[in-house]
């Protein structure tokens, strides 16, 4: 039988599909062609059966599934360390909403999400949920970079220097959830992303129902971040600024049931406070959770119940936030913490294993965007969305267990090589559509100008 | 007025000397002699005054004092990965005690021991506070290699592979404590290391103590680690494996109280279950405590209230435990996780600042070592051991803070260049002390040999 030619061939020490969970195929090859993935099988195999285009011998590594990141902000890059541990008000008060007020404008969105693709793609991220203003520049960034993203058309009542205030932003939504419905393109998928109940009232957030369940879209928020916000809701305290905005004296996720905004396209970040009885709830509606450790700590919002949770059948994802509270956009970083942080919480060092977390942030993100038949695993007929992440430096080895080790040991330094829909984005830790030098001039400029801009604040520490 | 020459000048961008805490030094140079800093100034001072034999131009990069790791079993990194996931008491009988007894040894202890040199080297530790069998290979591994570490001489009331029992191992640390007593070495201080109190008896806990007395050492232990240690030894419940030796029916701390042990000299790992009385009793004594926030999340062991201890004022240090149960010797990683953990369990999002945890990470492990008129900070007079953590990749940038950047951003692959007592050990990444390819290479050999045990035992993953 003569050989069949495809794009690209990867032959790797180890391959984590992720489907089926926990297992580790060695000595295996990824063939790849037209942007999926056309077979999974061993090495001696693939050398008989295909020829690549391209082939690659990555004998030293470990293939997996792309990270996918599922709640961020980001172009917020910028504002990487701005303040910090600060109390949440005085650090938005005092850092974060003068400089976004002064700064946020199409070219800083621009050249915060350019940067935010070259962190992501250098760490292992393929995929992300994002948070922001300005979705027209960032799906161009995308484009034009070959990064894979659900872009979250940024919602508030109050104006934004991206527009005056909610029917504005709906009006510029619709266009977009109508170009980038599910299946129109390759790489892009469109969210609507109101900030918040606290922000955002309940009128606009049924007109944002709407529009998601006319496209087929999800919806992307902020909920249950803190225990102000339920208990500012439940007592309906409206000198909080956590207060949601409704007559309602209840905690959001109830209000939220009540208007029928609980369904399986919600996709809800945070959600660090939750009884057993909500977690019944958003399981029963199939909504999602994105867990986001590091910014939850850092900010001390709480500790997320990951582990009942998951027992409950909660789809649970993870996420960084944005790189203002994290103070990365590292998933692997991410995954570790989450691992960790569930046995604490629950207090049992079994709880939420490596190939759990791995899940986590790879299929169950795939799943809570409706992308999980085209992305999240490496499985026959999946868009080719992979990392390679090297398991021979002085850090990585010795190596008994590769899933293990991708949580547990493996930096995003480790990170080699990544592809997107089949492209390669990250070739030997070089970026394949990304200028770096071109990202890091423009970062020292958006750097000087924020800088001069705080000193005239008399802000301290620039 | 002619300059004077100098074995090494070092500009640097940004200087952050630990002491006074919260400054930075733009534009500065760290001028060093005789394996000591003798001046710290403006890089247009050190011009005029200073000639270096060596002159270093670190204009990307932050230097800092070499991170102080307070507590691991450092050769363990060759069972790195090993298990994991697991109930503690299943990891250790299945997976970590049977390969310590059939391989550790005077070789196992040396090879392990270099790799973790390399791997904390790599990372930006300078010194290392040890507990493990063989103190005397790890001596030579650190006079070979330029490491500064505390070893200590491991005691428990069972035979291991080191010695028959309690006397043999008392009478096998006295030589080690006389030739490495303060003072006598320029790299290498001595400690005991009994195990813990449900490991080792009253008795040889006061012959320890008397030990260290004579010698000026200090008594490095896990102590309060889990609730089931307190407990149990509060209950005197002798079928726990954690019940303390002793006829008492007291938590550990009460009773190292009564028996005087609970002094200057005591260095305690974990301590995750303290209540407000029994932190007053370890400020009030000069005790010292090592938070090691990795390894307490991924056993389950609890979360130190370290917040509650700095305001009280116990000398927080900060440490990785062993690579079998973090899975890494990453000191900066540490830093971020013990500032981040800090916020969620005091619910303060100001609790532990960068500049704290950088002084638990830096000058608090110095002074928990006796050591603090020599190391963990740069000041005139104490040892050159520093760091240089590059500043400048898609990860680091923007930076508005160095400090915030270091423990919030930086990961070990930002460590570019380190000095141990004056000498350099890692350049531009490269270790110039460490055969790097040497250490993967043993490193490989174990792994096979633990690998074919593993197999024969026949336990899951390698």
């Amino acid at each position: 039988m003569p050989k069949q030619t495809v794009d690209l061939v990867l032959f790797a020490a180890h391959v984590i599909p992720v489907v089926p969970r926990d297992v580790v195929l060695h000595d295996a090859a990824v063939v790849v062609d037209k942007s999926r993935v056309v077979a999974l099988l061993p090495r001696a195999e693939a050398l008989r059966r295909f020829v690549g285009v391209e082939e690659r011998h990555l004998d030293r590594h470990i293939v997996l599934p792309g990270l996918i990141n599922l709640h961020t902000h980001a172009p917020m890059t910028l504002f990487r360390g701005l303040g910090g541990d600060k109390a949440l008000h005085d650090w938005l008060a005092e850092d974060i909403w003068p400089v976004e007020k002064k700064f946020v404008s199409p070219e800083f969105v621009r050249a915060g999400m350019t940067h935010a693709v070259a962190e992501m793609i250098r760490g292992g991220t393929t995929c992300f949920n994002n948070m922001y203003f300005f979705p027209d520049e960032i799906c161009g960034v995308l484009e034009r970079t070959g990064m894979r993203g659900a872009v979250g058309q940024g919602i508030m009542d109050m104006a934004s220097p991206y527009g005056s205030g909610p029917d504005d932003f709906l009006a510029k939504a619709e266009p977009n959830l109508k170009k980038y419905a599910p299946g129109c393109h390759d790489l892009i998928t469109v969210t609507m992303a109101p900030h918040s109940p606290y922000t955002v009232g309940e009128n606009t957030l049924l007109k944002v129902d709407a529009l998601v369940t006319k496209y087929d879209a999800r919806i992307h928020i902020h909920l249950h971040e803190t225990e102000a916000e339920c208990n500012d809701s439940e007592q309906l305290n409206r000198a909080s600024m956590c207060c949601h905005k409704s007559d309602q004296k209840l905690r959001p996720l109830a209000n939220f049931k009540r208007l029928g905004l609980l369904s399986q396209r919600l996709v809800c970040a945070h959600m660090t406070q939750l009884t057993d009885e909500e977690i019944d709830d958003v399981a029963r509606a199939g909504a999602h959770v994105v867990h986001c450790p590091s910014s939850n700590l850092k900010l001390a919002s709480g500790i997320a119940r990951v582990t009942e949770m998951l027992r409950r059948g909660v789809n649970v994802t993870l996420g960084t936030d944005g790189a203002a509270s994290n103070n990365s956009l590292d998933m692997l970083a991410e995954m570790k913490l989450a691992a960790l942080l569930a046995k604490a919480e629950s207090r049992q060092s079994t709880s939420v294993s490596a190939a759990e977390v791995l899940q986590m942030a790879t299929l169950n993100g795939a799943r809570a965007l409706g992308l999980d038949h085209e992305i999240g695993s490496i499985e026959v007929d999946k868009r080719a969305d992979m990392i390679a992440v090297e398991c021979d430096s002085v850090e990585m080895l010795p190596m008994y267990n590769a899933v293990s080790h991708v949580v547990y040991v493996a930096g995003r330094e480790h990170v080699s090589d990544v592809w997107i829909n089949g492209k390669q984005v990250l070739r030997s830790r070089q970026l394949t559509t990304v200028d770096e030098a071109q990202v890091k001039r423009e970062v020292l400029e958006w750097t000087k100008r924020i800088c001069t801009y705080r000193e005239e604040l008399q802000v301290k520490e620039c």
